[in-house]
């Protein structure tokens, strides 16, 4: 088939971005975004039992990191219906979920259980540590519960770059310094609700992955003279065996130094900081690259794949990230057919990873599968 | 019951340490340890079809990080009989295992597919990176498949201290820079070998934890002009509500910045940087608060608890490590009765952890469990 993303008409619809802002009975936020107007249909629901957020902080003193505390966490008492999915646009009204009916194609919402919280309050005096400020909010991918991120159409794989573009700017405006959006899919690995979904994470620091990130690309920069990612866009060109998908724009790798088995990053070949700063046919080469992606690792074992898709951006609200280069990351956590990768002493202990497949070897797998071409 | 490990005679006992170096009919090395004389009956075995480990070394150039690779792993073709335990002692020469008949208590050899080596070559031409230089090892904690780490006595987990201190001593002669003893145990978390044992990685370099770790130390010595451990067991002592079990001096705490549920930390009450510096008498309190913990892990929920254990020791043939603080952390992987902690995005993603249980109060309820008062 001919890439829908690449037509004029599409390009057009992508770049047109529908976004309605409402508030939950219970105060926290509601955005809903469409490809087309957003409409709703009936209240603005929330579910049943709401809970006072006290996110706590501490310093980890050899780690030099901070461990967050959400022990509000466990306070949640009342259980739902059987079935029950929150995600779902709700249909009885003695059952709210946590989103309306409507024409709309994605939604965020504050998490109700946050581990960070713009109005964390103080600690106690009994507390130790200090207030967990930040944001934690959750990314309803679709109306539709049964499927996978994989399922979105380009057009729609668009609209969640912007929409995850959209979010990182409002946390920007709101004082943050990182931005984290990501999903964390499959039963493996502890996901319970199956309706599509991401979450984001934004705190008012730098965590160690950033800030390693932000030092690694100025000591680069201090070295050769030149950004990391066009050197390293060159590099994957020269012979292309780590290269999975190249959509000119974007392109999809298993990268050299991939610590999971069948690990994709997902480039830009141009260097810019943030989802925002790409252009309409950038997004559209991103979005085809990610879906493509995601595809091939069902693919590889014929079940669906278990991972963590991270989308690594500069740190807000600070200087000196200019060379931190926007891409996004899976982790795939079956290494071999049934065979999950479990974080054991050398990675967590040591920070460290032992891979069993060389890069070059996952790579030429996932070329083998048809990937967006199947559709 | 009164503490064995307080007796004079007990003292002198775990002081005698018996070793014995053999070589594996395959080239790797194999040392047994007892707590009374080794002897051995019969060959040396090794299990049928060795390999060449190749391991490599890759530089991730935005984590700053090596990663290992161990393409080798996966030429694991010969397939074992059912039912077939590598580590404990040969009993049917047809099948040899990793070890002999005879007396001892803990035996320790080189790992037949080691993502380190002291021998790997170096890569081809057309692979990147350099070779995975260091050593991986197998500690087998007893000849009883059946069992826990924690079913060690005292005076036998006391002679694992001394065996991690010995290999420690090893490797650091071999010119290596960190070493890593841990034990990784649950079927939850991907063990597949039930009998009890540990496994040691040894780095040619310094991994990112123990050097975050050192440059923690030295920051928190140019802030204070002291070591962190000593100030650190003034505030546990304070008021006590982190402390599992005191052991004058040892004790394990539950760390106010713990970052899993029931995360619990092994520490002498005087800094030393090696387990090799403890004296008898700290030897016979560590191994008694590592003992109870694990016990303690085990009672919580009533279910054999999956944890990854690693001891942290300063780094080697390295300057500046003086106030590397040696201790053991242990994370446990339920976070609450049969639910298990995952790493997802912001573990992974931004290198910070999310814990839903304040560390003071898992401390209170790991006390209200016997531990080694139970025996």
């Amino acid at each position: 088939m001919s890439d829908p993303a690449q037509t004029p008409e599409n390009a057009l619809r992508a770049a047109t971005l529908h976004v309605s802002d409402f508030l939950k009975p219970d105060g926290r936020s509601l955005t809903l975004y469409g490809l087309s107007p957003v409409t709703v249909s009936g209240e603005i629901p929330a579910p049943e039992g709401s809970i006072e957020p006290r996110p706590l902080m501490r310093w980890h003193p050899l780690r030099s990191e901070w461990v967050m505390y959400a022990a509000h966490r466990l306070e949640r008492t009342f259980l739902p219906p059987a079935h029950f999915n929150p995600l779902a646009p709700t249909t009885d009204p003695e059952h709210p979920t946590e989103l309306p009916q409507g024409n709309y194609d994605i939604a965020v919402f504050q998490n109700r259980f946050p581990s960070l919280s713009l109005t964390a309050p103080e600690p106690t005096d009994a507390q130790i540590g200090r207030a967990g400020h930040g944001a934690c909010e959750v990314v309803v991918f679709s109306q539709q519960s049964e499927g996978r991120l994989a399922d979105l159409n380009v057009p729609q794989m668009e609209l969640l770059l912007r929409v995850w573009a959209d979010r990182t700017n409002r946390l920007a405006a709101a004082g943050l310094k990182s931005v984290l959006c990501f999903e964390n899919r499959g039963i493996e690995v502890g996901v319970t609700l199956h309706h599509p979904h991401g979450q984001i994470y934004a705190y008012d620091h730098i965590p160690p992955v950033q800030e390693t990130t932000l030092e690694s690309m100025k000591a680069y920069r201090e070295k050769t003279g030149r950004a990391w990612l066009p050197d390293f866009i060159s590099e994957m060109n020269k012979n292309g065996k780590y290269i999975v998908l190249d959509k000119e724009k974007a392109m999809s790798v298993v990268p050299p130094f991939a610590r999971y088995s069948y690990e994709t990053w997902i480039l830009p070949t141009r260097p810019v900081r943030f989802l925002s700063e790409l252009s309409d046919i950038e997004i559209a080469s991103f979005a085809c690259c990610l879906k493509d992606a995601l595809i091939r690792l069902d693919e590889l074992f014929g079940v669906p794949m278990p991972y963590l898709l991270t989308v690594h951006q500069a740190p807000l609200n600070t200087e000196g990230g200019d060379d931190f280069p926007l891409h996004i990351e899976i982790y795939p956590y079956l290494r071999a057919a049934g065979k999950l990768k479990y974080l054991a002493g050398t990675e967590q202990g040591a920070g460290e990873f032992a891979n069993d497949k060389l890069p070059e070897i996952a790579a030429t797998e996932l070329r083998n599968f048809k990937g967006v071409q199947n559709e």
